[in-house]
């Protein structure tokens, strides 16, 4: 079967694979839709997880079950489902332990385009169905159920992570796809003032319809200046979903004694990120970092859909171009490379 | 100076009383507008705290700074201020305990009306100015500024207590004006499904625009079957705002395993609130009971009318009938008694 | 192969049963040690979760894994395991909604004597073996370590349920070994002052060698004025590990406005457990109500047994009575049965 | 009065002092033990927190009560009281949203040899005499009593903010005072096994009677590397109370997914803690780091200090050397500077 690949660092191209395998707790799925990711460029361009050859690429997608497994009891072939960019091995002593991302190794929940083949393919391997998959609700599109792969999910953990409270003052820095995720999951955790730190004009516009309050430029001065000058004093929550690892030094000069930054940006390159001393009070500021990849699984999908089902949540604003066609893949992930001003995320529909 | 007070248990009317003293902590504070809450109706007519005799009634207002002491930093004469209900002892070890609502004794963070008099007053005395006063944001409405006093903080406490998650189906019992802050609480802690109990179309009108997903009428059959066939399977999480000692045994029957009930109602009379053994797992079901008197003070104040400043919440919405003079205070307060079918909240404005 | 069984309501006996069958994921164990539970006394003689046909009995033991399913990792034939009562289905979505133990229903995870047959049984089966067993630490006596299936992680949980915090003063009423372990468990969650609940001295004792600093002895004098009287004040937190639905009345009046109730006692009779209504706060004294079932699971058993390994708990003082031969299992069942003064809990050795 | 001051950077010495003035809330306290601290080191010979001038010394004391304003009800003079290293304004923001040791400003709870005159001194002033004091519990001695003041509180705030749960692996870096409170705090919070790091023999004696399990001496090789091997994977949990910034990156390396990082150390010098990017997973590895000042206030007095009154704390193990006279300060002093291998902790009593 055909695959869109990553052939090696700096290389992508279509390849053929064999049809997957089915395990008894698996699924095999037929993407309907599909969207490709800023973490495909990073994996393939930069190199930002090492070397991979002939790797399928794509850990966004919803599709239609064609095949499962003895022992899977909740699905069966027909049903339109999303599949998590994360699918955890859920018996494992990390999701034991509340962490399945981290499933059998750090991180090792990531495993589409990661450590085993990805969805841009044309049928695509779930481990532990029941565990991993979700139906689309009913009346929602499945490019825009594509958002609850990772784009949803990954936003939202940021503002869990930063733990926004009734009234708080957040900042989201970062307003692509995930930032802007960041943006309406503040909003909907009860953030009061909301900072939004991008310059893209297409991406502004949307922050504010997702509850932003105030849109800072980082073109236009420094952040910590701006964010400091207007709101008076320092916020309460700050999330990261951009930036580099210079960021959270800023991060932590805008942030108060007491408060939280939740990052869910992945950190591409360099050695360290760096933490002010005497900004993070000596040791003893109260200003907790945390950082944390995506809870993937099948009950989050459900439960991230059903707010759109129930009208708190629109992911449609983030998907600004549709393609039609599985060969349309190329043209949708080199997008996400090239990142034009008017481009949240495209998405590919397989029709 | 002339106060309305609550004579004895069955009894209200106009008296005189002294201007309160300033200590070197306090403030004094004549009131630009009032709101009589149902609180005060249960204290008069059911004895519900037991008697009182000539206790100025009154606990949701906001006023103007006359007086201030002599270590008071942070506010003075001619301060436009929002005073909540419950004003605690800051420093007391209820408080540090993370619990100042019940400083010096259960519940005894809340005076007003209880253990000292209350707001309907000319003038009247604030404790720990500093701690439990918060200027009324501009460009909000005095009146619908009354609302921060117990409504706001109430309902979101309920919304706090029952923990609610992204994504959670939450069921609000009771839609009077706590419950509707409990309503648009919970939307704005991200529930997706939204059941909302009442049975006053006013209120389930102003429900709907809150954020309730599904209005269930108590009139129209058994609220446990209702939510529990709609829904599929047991709520998430249960916000008490409303009802009596029996309605702990609905909240239990359509919560599931791993639930919490967050309860903010008053329970006025009966001795037992009565749990079902085998609804409730036969003691392991992990079905959380949690019931709370509202945090006051004044960054509670401060970041709930922030809420507002920044369009996540409008108050203006519960304020059905609003007042002029004092002398009205009289009239609204019977309003509550009586519950005409279009009533909400009225509020006084003394000008 | 022989197995130990309730025969209906108030009959127990030896039957013959089928060999197990081992599912992919799944192991059979041969008991190496088992223990009675007073579970299986509710079960059989009170009839407490219903009837049962030819079930067999048990939940607590140890022993060697002597067949392993095609997808099991992690385990192997000739492995000394520790097996959990409570054996989740991982993927579930309650487990990911962190409470496994309602997997797939409230209490559902708890299997063995309940929903399945037991482990009294020459044989018994394991479903999940990667995600439910633990290996036997070495230097830990089988049958101490049988105290890890459920005597010690259902008494820790009552700690964690009753959050208990450094200085905490703790009541824990009941000290059946259950509670004894809820004693134990305080002491290492930081509790200061620590009254245990209970009338036979050979539990008194040793709930003072794991930590109690207070006797209260229900046979002179009600408990609340006891423990009143001695702490000068309420309690922050209350483990309810014995008694009945009226304990609950008891707890709310001896804990503070901000306490917390842990309940693991298993509730078997009477329609409804009563909270008295004015002790509770009028529904706001935030005195939080928490019952629920331990977590069960490899994670678990092999957190809870490191601890033994580490010297921070001895499960021997809780093994009062030990037996040798399989055939002994109706005699220590009897034992639970009938608590002669010198019990606290039997093991039976199956060499 | 006689006090012991820095009198700028790298100078102390014996100065006059006016007797403190006693506001309304406030209290005078006349020592009657006193211990200096590595902070005090820090303070006059490194410089830590900038240049002061004839600022008395001395943050860790207990004495008696010689005065109190005239709204302190609840102490009085003759008072044996302890008084924390910590003395927050209760009522400002900070403190209600939780902080209260970064009371109207980051560490700003931190007054004593910090931003007013310490405890060093023939009588001193404490602020919120009732929120900030507690009694010595009787039959604690004085100087034993001393280590209340930080020590305790300090390192089990390291506990804390690491997050300690039953069965943890918990690793403690730095085994100093504060580091050895940290060992007693994690054992106390139900830890298994212990790595306790450090060098001095007098040190690991007593990190094992606090329930240190494994003692890692830094001079014997890589800490990251011996704690990994002995261990055979990542510890759950890190409390940092000694070391640099590059401390930091060490306990990134030891710690797991899903684990925490709680520094209570002072950072005294360096621009940056740098957090090595590809083992904080890439920013996504959920590996918390917190920091924080220890809470202080009357509360945590009472409680910490039950502790020791209950049995579960031997605060003397630290006190290796006991002073007699006010003017032994100086020698003490001496001694935090120049750690005798033989040295703790020195304490003098002023009798």
């Amino acid at each position: 079967m055909k695959a869109y690949a990553m052939l090696k660092i700096g290389s992508t191209g279509w390849i053929e694979k064999d049809y997957p395998t089915c395990g008894p707790l698996d699924a095999i799925v037929k993407p309907i839709a599909l969207a490709p990711c800023t973490s495909d460029v990073h994996t393939v361009w930069a190199g930002a997880i090492g070397d991979r050859h002939n790797l399928t690429l794509g850990h966004e997608g919803v599709g239609e079950v064609v095949e499962v497994g003895s022992l899977v009891q909740d699905f069966k072939p027909g049903d339109k489902v999303i599949v998590p960019a994360i699918t955890p091995d859920w018996n494992s002593l990390e999701a034991q332990a509340g962490y399945s991302m981290h499933s059998h190794g750090m991180l090792a929940g990531w495993k589409y385009s990661n450590i085993k083949d990805g969805m841009f393919s044309e049928f695509f391997h779930v481990n532990d169905a029941d565990g991993n998959l979700a139906l689309i609700p009913d009346g929602i599109d499945p490019g825009d159920a594509t958002m609850f792969s990772d784009m949803v999910p990954t936003g939202f953990h940021g503002v869990e992570l930063a733990d926004v409270h009734f009234g708080d003052v957040v900042a989201v820095i970062g307003i692509g796809p995930v930032g802007l995720m960041a943006v309406a999951g503040a909003a909907l955790r009860g953030a009061s003032r909301l900072f939004a730190v991008g310059s893209r004009p297409a991406c502004s516009k949307v922050a504010v319809e997702y509850g932003a309050t105030d849109i800072i430029n980082y073109r236009e001065g420094d952040i910590v200046e701006q964010i400091l000058k207007k709101n008076g004093k320092p916020v309460d929550r700050v999330i990261i979903a951009g930036g580099d690892n210079d960021t959270f030094a800023q991060a932590i000069r805008i942030l108060k004694p007491g408060g939280s930054i939740g990052n869910v940006n992945y950190l591409g390159e360099g050695e360290f990120i760096k933490i002010p001393r005497v900004d993070w009070g000596v040791g003893m500021g109260h200003k907790a970092i945390n950082g944390g990849l995506m809870p993937g699984g099948r009950l989050r999908m459900e439960k991230l859909s059903a707010m759109m089902v129930h009208g708190r949540l629109d992911t449609s604003k983030l998907v600004t171009h549709r393609f039609h066609g599985f060969d349309k893949i190329e043209e949708a992930l080199n997008m996400m490379r090239n990142k034009q001003p008017d481009l949240i995320k495209p998405v590919v529909y397989l029709d």
